[in-house]
């Protein structure tokens, strides 16, 4: 017997049909003597018509009352699935954030976890009742509703398995797992069967969206096994897990990419102390993030060539703010594009072969694709290239490092020890 | 300067539009100076969804399931309304009935309320807020979501203000005020000014739909005045006040019907001692509620008629009951009818006058209408009679009691000081 946290997804509960057919899924592992503890996110379309309302009323909306008004959506869910089960015939009950006590910071919209108190969901799994949480929103500590942002109910759902000591976290979603790249652009994209914390981690930085970057952290933080499959069918999918749990000695996992960010560059910068804070103060304070930021050595002329990619939504605004910036410091231009990509290949082994990175630049050069940035970390490569390449070169790396050559078998999970 | 509480009902929080149209009435009143607490019910039509979705999972949904799903209706339109004050540029806050402490019994979806906590909402209006307080929900000992029932707003509404000792509680609906009848099927019907809570409570409780009883039994026992008014006219409606308020003498007050009900007689029935429990005992324990019960005195023949009404939906199932009943007791039979009304006239002049159960006896005889039952209180009276003579009898009785007179002048109400 098991202690299970499930979560699924807003298209699997979609419609009362589909919330039915989650319950029966659900009850399916509690009548193999499981409890079953149960994280559901709002049903699909409800937080844009709950955003969407939010706009008509402000022009930026308060977040504490943002918080108030999306949490609703989770709340229906869950009030809904638990007379689904009861409908079927078994015991059930739904909390909200603050009922089991889910206290996060007072940062509205974004909030985080700090602890969660299970002694009620225990009390209530006791006496068999299958516990159904709302995902993506907690308390204040004054008692105010705040939510966590996106991808909020994988993190309530992590947190709770973390809190209870689960043996795994099962996150339902529309894929069946995590792929070695984007299936729909690369007809060769293979489930991954199992995958590190940190390469999942990397993956999910990286534009993979299939789990939210914070919970994998935290499932990293308090090694919950994760299990990332589809609500739709009965397949195993992706594990994530602690890395020496996994057999295979895989260089390279999965290719990623983003097209969500936008390249900028400030040129003829005197490279002296300070200019980078005087370039970028400016753009924190607007609140704009930075990603990437790469300085070009002064090659004698004392002026450098500053480079950074932020959220391509920022774009023009960066290019305004920048614009100021450049007569104050004395620059020569600034230019910039955002149809750009990055693309990345990430993987533990990394760590243990040199060459990884040559063959990435040879593969994209071999396609005539320029590389304008490049950045790289322990476990991945990250270079920056013109938006229309994407296809392309996700292709070609996914065929250079041979993605869709299967995982060594391994020892599959099983629910009743999965942290061996 | 004076405290105010304003509830406003779902139509008149129907869309976006409409929140910012109750948003700066309200501001229009704590422009004047005024501490304002707003009560606000779900969006019209937003109730009816979710209990669609709730029977669209379960035959007869889980009640605190239910509570916890129709509860968000009003969380939804306080978050709403407070970002519409905002974007005026004024100071809001919403709450929902557990942040407030709306402390009520477990009985879901038609909890009582036993306490509120105020110091939260004084807190923020001596900050300058417009404090917004989601209607029709509370929470019980154990930290459930509880819903107050039909008219659970109103009720909401008025022990705010009785816990806050507000000056007035205005509850601003569709129509103007409280009329004398019913405006579509009597054109003579006229609003009236001032009406005392015992009035309102026979009003309620006959059929009169502007104000829950519960909220008007309640504005009672904390003397809370209420203003019944228009959300979308400037108008003075009805302010339901303590009977010495009341300056004019007036003997009848109101017209009102109920087409709700059905009437059921079992005849024959042998006079004898607990024939009465024998008979309702299993009425009540399939949760039927009993409103008039005639019992004729038994004409020496050892046997009695007893004629009773329950609400029309409640009619089949009542009279399959009562066939089992009839039979165990050796009833002669039964028989009913679901096409009744009970009309009635309601005010409290009639406790110093004679004769208005005569003129009102003459009035439906004159109009041809039979009565097949009559129950008396001290200031109301009510007849039951063929649904088919409603409308005549409505109108007939309005005529007969002139209540297309105005009420007598009366100094108005001042928001500073109503309760003089």
């Amino acid at each position: 017997m098991a202690i299970i946290v499930q979560k699924f997804g807003g298209t699997s509960v979609g419609s009362p049909q589909k919330i039915k057919a989650v319950a029966d899924r659900v009850l399916r592992y509690k009548n193999e003597g499981h409890k079953v503890v149960v994280v559901l996110s709002a049903m699909s379309g409800e937080t844009n018509r709950l955003t969407d309302l939010a706009f008509q009323m402000q022009a930026r909306p308060d977040t504490r009352e943002m918080d108030m008004l999306l949490s609703t959506g989770e709340q229906v869910t869950v009030a809904l699935f638990s007379m689904a089960i009861k409908e079927a015939g078994h015991n059930a009950i739904s909390f909200l954030g603050d009922q089991v006590k889910i206290l996060t910071d007072s940062t509205h919209t974004k909030a985080r976890i700090q602890s969660i108190d299970t002694e009620k969901i225990f009390k209530y799994l006791d006496e068999g009742c299958v516990v159904t949480v709302a995902g993506f929103q907690g308390v204040d500590g004054v008692g105010d509703i705040t939510t966590l942002g996106r991808g909020g109910s994988d993190t309530t759902a992590v947190a709770l398995a973390a809190a209870m000591k689960a043996d795994v976290c099962e996150i339902f979603t529309d894929v069946e797992g995590v792929y070695t790249t984007d299936p729909n652009i690369c007809a060769k994209a293979r489930k991954i069967d199992r995958i590190s914390y940190d390469e999942m981690l990397e993956l999910a930085s990286l534009g993979a969206k299939v789990l939210d970057i914070r919970s994998v952290a935290f499932a990293k933080r308090y090694n919950v096994p994760l299990h990332v499959r589809s609500t739709f069918t009965e397949t195993e999918g992706t594990w994530v897990v602690e890395e020496d749990k996994i057999m295979e000695d895989v260089i390279v996992s999965g290719v990623t990419y983003n097209k969500n960010e936008a390249r900028v560059t400030i040129c003829g910068v005197p490279d002296q102390p300070g200019i980078a804070a005087k370039i970028f103060s400016p753009i924190s304070d607007a609140d704009i993030n930075v990603d990437m930021i790469i300085q070009n050595q002064d090659t004698g002329a004392g002026l450098t060539d500053m480079t950074f990619t932020v959220m391509r939504i920022d774009y023009v605004r960066t290019m305004e703010l920048l614009k100021g910036v450049a007569k104050e410091i004395g620059a020569k231009g600034i230019y910039g594009s955002d149809s750009i990509t990055k693309i990345s290949i990430v993987g533990v082994g990394m760590r243990n072969h040199s060459g990884i990175a040559t063959t990435m630049f040879n593969v994209l050069a071999n396609e005539g694709i320029n590389i304008s940035m490049i950045s790289t970390s322990e476990i991945k490569i990250s270079c920056v290239i013109a938006e229309k390449y994407t296809e392309l070169a996700v292709r070609a790396l996914h065929d250079a490092f041979v993605l869709e050559k299967p995982d060594l078998p391994s020892e599959a999970y099983e629910l009743d020890n999965p942290k061996k």
